[in-house]
């Protein structure tokens, strides 16, 4: 059977590039970057080169990047540790309705510290309006968070424009970067934001690693306490092996970029348009321009996502039905709810992400082997029998 | 030059097997555990496989493990997470003074939210007296954290006493176990604790992952918001393949333990006895028999530690002045100022820390190599100048 792994929001495989860089670290040079001989240095070393690769992609300076455990331990450290350090000018963090539930639960436990939380609607592309955060901003108002792209639905969000609105007020702007940078330009000094998290898995590079950048001068509090090290903004030994395969990962994004839309658009774009072609009662969720190049996702009317994704996996393709960090909880997407789709048609939610190893033959798979499972999945749905019987009765 | 490393307790290497168990999690088997399709259950599984194995080395539960992206973590998440979720209880928190940084300084978050925190004494062999700890509890005592052994000095406490006592109390011990898990016996039954840390790269596991063991039942508070990953307590895409790393390194280090002990127990022994008899006015820190098999810690009159391990690493040994994670911080150690030891002499400290690759000549190589290093440094110091003069006109 064909193996077509369509779900690169959930994780990427790891680029061989990006393996070798990792090998001596799990090696010969094991040291700790934190001991002051021969075996640190080259560890030392090691960690320097990523930490100027990261800063590269995303044009920002070395020494401005923090190495976390995970996509989530950034956005954990940019929401909590931004705010609670500005929480002289005020408790008052906005976020927007659909980003990841690590910004949205850090918020959260904000509000459990006492501040108050502000979510900017959007519409039913999933896009944020830069006027409602205009409009939201309040003296008080110590940090905005907002995605540059969701990874549920693809939407890449207009953080320039927001960025001139809150700079102009001296607000502090984390944008989670995790499901673009790597993928389209994520540079700082374009976007205009004062912090930046990505994540090593979301670009081929290794699980297990982040990156949370903050413009110089910014004042952060940390949340995992101990040693100095990260310039003592994030304590803990330096997992060597995972920072080096996330810098490799960073300076083939960067250097592939082009490229690498290139490949993904078209195969997109076939998904986006020829599925709701080949089946009824199926949207493209999202925008339709403005998205993540890899990136086609639908709902499907009177379907369960998990059921579709089930069936999928039984012909050899991998997808999702929401974000890979919720999907145990089979609660309807907050996303999708956000963007004003019913309870309903939020269940039949399907994704396609596409990565730099997929073919046009892949699309051809899916294409083919997808409408038989809506068409049987239907078949047993009381809803769509009900649905059919009243259109027929209409006719 | 022959390399001796002598710096485990900073780090230890990978073991060829721990990096064979985790090359396939960077290789074809690189799904996000919570994936609902395939490519989700070959990560899954091995996240689960090496739960069972961290849980059979310290004898508790798959389901009470919690994996971190560090001992660092999983000690911030036991003090803060344990804490905030007694606070009902209490808001008074138990610490010994010889604690790790990541407890010490979780510890002064905790004090910032209004935790008022007690730290129990030592004696000049850094050990704890459970009489102290019961003297110090209170009514409002809502968790104390004591290490099971110092990872500066190698000092092994009598956690199981002081399990007995708190046990009484029924307050919540947590104990940071990352110096002594895998090194020597950890089990949490015959320890007596509610929550154990320890972390891979202590025992020729990787780096980038920890553990957090919490007895079932008891509440804990994630210091890591957003997805329900580990039941809830830790968001954040697992890192695969340092986990079934650290899988690996676990049930290793329950298989070898007794051999492992046997091996280093003689080289430890041969530096604690021979080194201060080749060099004058050198003391060894930490307990003479309660401590660590491959620790064998000093502290060097007259002399900067720091200065003794650059000469030392350019013979080719490894050696630490400390913690790895306070190192570059160059003060004088808060362990060796609790043990009572002055701030000149603690200036000395140096520490060596066995693995299992070394050998008979390794330490033959130290004891040759050390005492020419050390005269050579007091022959620069005015402190050592004036000391030899007022010897010899004492006599």
């Amino acid at each position: 059977m064909r193996k077509v792994y369509l779900d690169n929001a959930a994780t990427t495989p790891l680029l061989p590039e990006v393996r070798e860089a990792m090998m001596p670290y799990l090696g010969d040079v094991f040291g700790n970057p934190s001991s002051l001989h021969d075996w640190g240095d080259g560890a030392r070393e090691a960690v320097e080169t990523a930490r100027a690769q990261v800063a590269g992609l995303i044009g920002a300076k070395p020494e401005e990047i923090i190495f976390t455990g995970s996509g989530t331990e950034a956005n954990n450290l940019a929401v909590k540790g931004l705010a609670l350090a500005q929480q002289a000018k005020g408790k008052h963090v906005v976020v927007s309705a659909i980003e990841h539930f690590s910004v949205l639960h850090s918020a959260r436990t904000l509000e459990k510290w006492g501040f108050e939380i502000s979510e900017v609607a959007v519409d039913k592309y999933g896009l944020v309006d830069p006027e409602d955060v205009r409009r939201i901003l309040r003296k008080d108002t110590a940090l905005v968070s907002i995605m540059q792209a969701n990874g549920e639905v693809g939407t890449i969000e207009p953080i320039a424009e927001i960025a001139r609105i809150t700079k102009k007020r001296e607000i502090p702007f984390h944008t989670d970067a995790i499901a673009a940078a790597g993928t389209i330009p994520s540079d700082v000094g374009e976007l205009g934001v004062d912090a930046l998290s990505l994540a090593g898995n979301q670009f081929y590079g290794p699980k297990g690693v982040g990156a949370l950048w903050v413009r110089k001068g910014l004042r952060l509090m940390p949340i995992l306490d101990g040693g100095i090290q990260e310039g003592g903004r994030r304590a803990g030994t330096e997992n060597v092996a995972a920072i080096a395969g996330l810098g490799k990962a960073a300076a083939l994004a960067r250097n592939d970029a082009v490229k690498r839309v290139k490949q993904l658009t078209p195969l997109r774009d076939r998904l986006l348009k020829e599925l709701p072609a080949k089946i009824e009662r199926v949207v493209v969720t999202g925008h339709p321009q403005n998205r993540l190049p890899g990136h086609a996702s639908f709902c499907v009317e009177f379907i369960e996502g998990e059921a579709m994704l089930m069936l999928l996996n039984s012909q050899g393709i991998a997808v999702s039905s929401g974000s890979a960090c919720t999907s145990r909880a089979l609660k309807a997407s907050h996303v999708l709810i956000a963007m004003g789709i019913s309870h309903e048609l939020a269940q039949g939610s399907i994704l396609f992400t596409l990565g730099i190893d997929n073919t046009a033959q892949d699309i051809d798979y899916v294409l083919e082997t997808m409408p038989p499972i809506v068409d049987r999945l239907r078949q047993m749905s009381p809803l769509y029998s009900k649905f059919t019987k009243a259109s027929k009765g209409g006719k």
